[in-house]
């Protein structure tokens, strides 16, 4: 190709694919196969464009939150998707996501490997108003796969009602109307009998 | 749930779901299998992040094309995937999928039902430039795909390079650099004897 610096980005494009066959821990909503971290990252943007009007703090930047959602797991391609209630699986979770952003984002032109590398590291790091949001959507939507799928997600791995209450809990100061739904559904969890399964 | 205006949110989200059980023609990129709708979906978000500076029309807003290609083919839920070359597919495809569009959108409360479906309008009317640079990146994805799949995607329909180059012409006038990037790879396409297989 003539256009260097496209070239590069394209090759960014054809790398990300790869996302399409990294596997998450949950499954789809009529429970057939498990989610792909692509699909999932696209039914994240899809609530953060559905539900934004639940963000408390009002002057956020949509864009940004979309932007966040859209690249967050493609460190996954490289690091391999960590369970969030598993202990093995998340001890040098931190040093390989990093590493594998550096190469992931680092295939891109230098403007922008820095604006998506940055947003990456602003997801992570957990403290905008923009990376709130966009953090409490990446839980809240596997709790809901999970509810709708007699919690074929949590297979294998003994999840409690205080695990999904605290890994959730930012959801109230972020959008009380959400954490109020989250409050619903993990009652009915219990009741269902999910937990500790 | 007691927030009824939630509850249409949440059911919405629960649908959508199903945009990952709908197969396309075109096969993801290591060739293991076909891509579905929500993925497809999701790289095309991805390009518009990365490929935006090729617009000609500096003035456009990034936010209104991410959104219309994060919601473009949730049609395709109720209404199926037509491929691009196909007559038969395409015959009553307009009728059929603006049906679709008011049911998956009208599970939505009224302002949000109006946003996306007026989002999803302005897309397939290909007039403003945000559909303009939408459309282009949803018909050059497939392309990149085939290119690297020694093109899967075209097995049983008689695909040619007149086809290619008239349904992707207008991103010459969109953004001239990817119409470059276009011309070459169908050179290359034409050479290694994709086209008409």
């Amino acid at each position: 190709m003539q256009n260097k610096k496209l070239q590069k980005q394209i090759e960014f494009i054809i790398t990300a694919d790869k996302l399409k066959s990294i596997l998450r821990k949950n499954y789809i909503i009529d429970n057939t196969r498990k989610e792909n971290a692509a699909e999932h990252s696209w039914h994240l943007a899809l609530m953060a464009i559905t539900l934004f009007e639940y963000r408390i703090i009002k002057d956020l930047d949509l864009l940004r939150i979309v932007k966040m959602l859209i690249i967050h797991d493609l460190v996954e391609i490289e690091a391999g998707d960590s369970f969030a209630y598993s202990e093995t699986e998340n001890i040098d979770r931190e040093l390989r996501e990093k590493k594998a952003a550096e190469n992931i984002f680092g295939i891109l032109p230098e403007d922008n490997k820095e604006e998506l590398l940055s947003l990456w590291y602003e997801f992570e790091s957990e403290e905008t108003g923009e990376a709130k949001f966009a953090k409490i959507l990446d839980r809240l939507q596997p709790l809901i796969h999970n509810y709708k799928t007699e919690a074929s997600g949590w297979e294998n791995y003994k999840v409690r009602k205080e695990d999904i209450l605290n890994r959730n809990k930012i959801t109230k100061d972020v959008a009380p109307v959400l954490w109020q739904y989250i409050e619903e559904i993990v009652e009915d969890i219990d009741k269902k009998g999910y937990f500790n399964k």
